[in-house]
């Protein structure tokens, strides 16, 4: 396909990651050098800029912008939830149409895919001359065909720290405090929760044990397991997935939660998994429990973000766009790991149709035979996406010896 | 008080901080340096290692350890929130004459000055020759005749940042979410809380609204409040002081929490004024409402701990045993600003028995009018004790235009 003379439209979508802007200043950034880009707009809160007719000119926004959204947090440009009917898309052609664009960039997840798939798909079948591509974008790391998603490297990172830090607060507490759940996001899959074992190094570290949503959750044996960690070690830090659910497939502790525009459950406006469970410990088992719930926390402290992901963010952003220039379209971008020793990913692309709507759940050899832990297969996959090296804190070489 | 041979004693107490093993360090490298001092030994689990007589050697360990307990966060021997009973001290006294103790070191909070100066007027009756001294260590700064306390600038940044950065989260999806509840920790004070707005540079910046301790909570002003900013900006980011009471003294969403060993409230083992407002305002005013209530994440990570408060901690550990050194007893070391332009707090100290037991609660003239925000006051007071400069995010010069 050639390439054709008109604007570029980018919008953000979803819940945002702290790096979700540096894929921004990467397709910005690109945009710029291509002589066929007439405009850069920006839709003002995602898909949703279309029926609002709303967005940014980022053509004129100054050249220092690309540096600063290397580390601001969250969708610069707003963000939806919108779920699409039917009948919006040809109103989205018709805007686009309209509006002479002829690239659209959508960084976003798995909604966001199919999203982008759909319109591509009309405004071909309308002979409408357009190049479309995905830019992958989920603290949740579901989407398949790419090694890893920008922003969950970041939001790993966040999880890891969180939880050896606040592993050490519950160790010393452990005369006062039993039990700290922590409950981490990623929706139906366990990859942001598993990531919180990365930083631990003996057994006495947190975690102790982690409950995905890959594994069906029963609450004999969660309580089993607590009641046995805490014989052994005097306390227990516990990571509980959002998306966990029950034989029956119903989310754990999840009877207060409202279903979004996309039929998803909205976990975090009822009480979480979390809270409910650490009520039930203190019921059934006796045992002080705490519930973290950082929330968005997670996913927006850019102080944490993994230099990785923010790297690659950018690279994703970026390749998008030398794609499109390429006369490449309806794709999105992935990263590829390189093979060798030292870690590093290519980008590269897929069909958007292949990855439209798909959730890629942790394999089986990334989690324990109990389903309450990983595995060291998980953690080489996983370490390098979070950046610089953890760190080593300190532990007492000596043990307490007993006083007069 | 001439310096007499024998062996140091230390303990940590109470809710840990980041910087509670800095004080520690601070405390063990000055006390390798002084002659008469024979052993350093480090108490487990704070003072009921006294009953277990369990401690830890610390003369014995590697000197790297100083320089890792530096970034090493919560307390390293063991905390503890044992309320002493009168019959325990003459145990204690015992202990410690068995064990020679000639110098006692307590890095802790109101309750931990309140031991230390108990112990030492016992040991004067009985004409035991020992020298205490108390360190401050406080994430909720409530402690009196002290600048500031070692562990609130840390999780004063954490707060700050945390705020600012999932405030981007809430302003990018708020044509999804309408309020973001940021629960904080500090008790019956509201200096945490108040730190939220360190980072806020213009009104669409969060927080929003700040409720503190020292104001009676009105859920009716407090919904009405909602309502106008929720009016004029279309999403509301609120901080909720953990410790916010209503007319008759009780805590709100406390309906569930249970009493310590201090009798104070454990706020934490409820579901918390965060989650109780939330319901309320999804319930009175149909706003889509989340709850962020990173609990003791906000206390521990040590990835985002304050520089200046890391310096602070250590050198009033060190300073604590300087005074020892000097012959000086029954004092907690101080933090005392210098006058002019540039920050800078030198150590100093204050008779125990001023301190125990007393909390300081933010003066009005940090607190805004309206009760629901700080002033510029409490921004110049506390934004040195955070250390490093706060981000300056990107934000668009442009506003949203109309497209066809």
């Amino acid at each position: 396909m050639a390439r054709l003379k008109g604007n570029l439209m980018v919008g953000q979508s979803g819940g945002p990651t702290p790096v979700i802007n540096a894929s921004l200043a990467g397709v910005i950034s690109e945009a710029k050098k291509i002589p066929e880009i007439e405009n850069i707009y920006g839709l003002f809160h995602g898909i949703e800029g279309v029926f609002t007719k709303q967005a940014y000119n980022l053509s004129k926004e100054p050249d220092e912008l690309i540096n600063k959204l290397l580390y601001t947090p969250a969708s610069i440009l707003g963000s939806c939830r919108y779920k699409l009917k039917d009948n919006d898309y040809p109103k989205i052609l018709e805007f686009f149409k309209a509006n002479n664009i002829r690239y659209f960039v959508y960084i976003g997840g798995n909604d966001s895919m199919d999203t982008c798939n759909r319109i591509s798909k009309l405004a071909q079948s309308e002979n409408y001359e357009m190049q479309v591509v995905g830019i992958p974008k989920t603290i949740d790391n579901d989407l398949p065909y790419t090694d890893h998603c920008p922003g969950f490297g970041s939001a790993a990172r966040f999880v890891a720290l969180s939880t050896i830090d606040s592993g050490r607060d519950l160790e010393c507490m452990s005369t006062f405090d039993d039990v700290a759940i922590f409950e981490v996001m990623g929706r139906h899959a366990g990859w942001l929760a598993a990531a919180s074992a990365l930083a631990k190094k003996v057994s006495e570290d947190a975690p102790h044990l982690i409950y995905l949503p890959e594994r069906t959750f029963s609450l004999e044996k969660f309580l089993r397991d607590i009641k046995e960690v805490h014989q052994n070690l005097g306390y227990v830090y516990v990571i509980i997935s959002e998306g966990i659910r029950d034989e029956s497939g119903e989310f754990i502790g999840a009877q207060s939660a409202v279903t979004d525009a996309f039929g998803h459950k909205a976990i975090a406006t009822g009480d979480g998994p979390g809270n409910y469970l650490a009520k039930i410990i203190n019921k059934e088992l006796g045992l002080k429990t705490r519930c973290n719930r950082p929330g968005t926390i997670q996913r927006s402290l850019a102080a944490v973000a993994s230099r990785t992901d923010i790297d690659e963010a950018f690279r994703a952003g970026s390749a998008g766009v030398r794609y499109l220039a390429e006369g490449i379209t309806d794709i999105m971008v992935t990263l590829e790991r390189a093979q060798g020793t030292e870690y590093y990913c290519e980008t590269g692309y897929v069909p958007l149709e292949k990855v439209a709507n798909i959730e890629k759940f942790m394999p089986d050899s990334f989690i324990n035979q109990e389903g309450n832990f990983i595995t060291d297969e998980f953690r080489k996959y996983c370490l390098p996406l979070l950046g610089d090296p953890l760190p080593e804190y300190a532990r007492l070489i000596g043990k307490p010896f007993s006083l007069k």
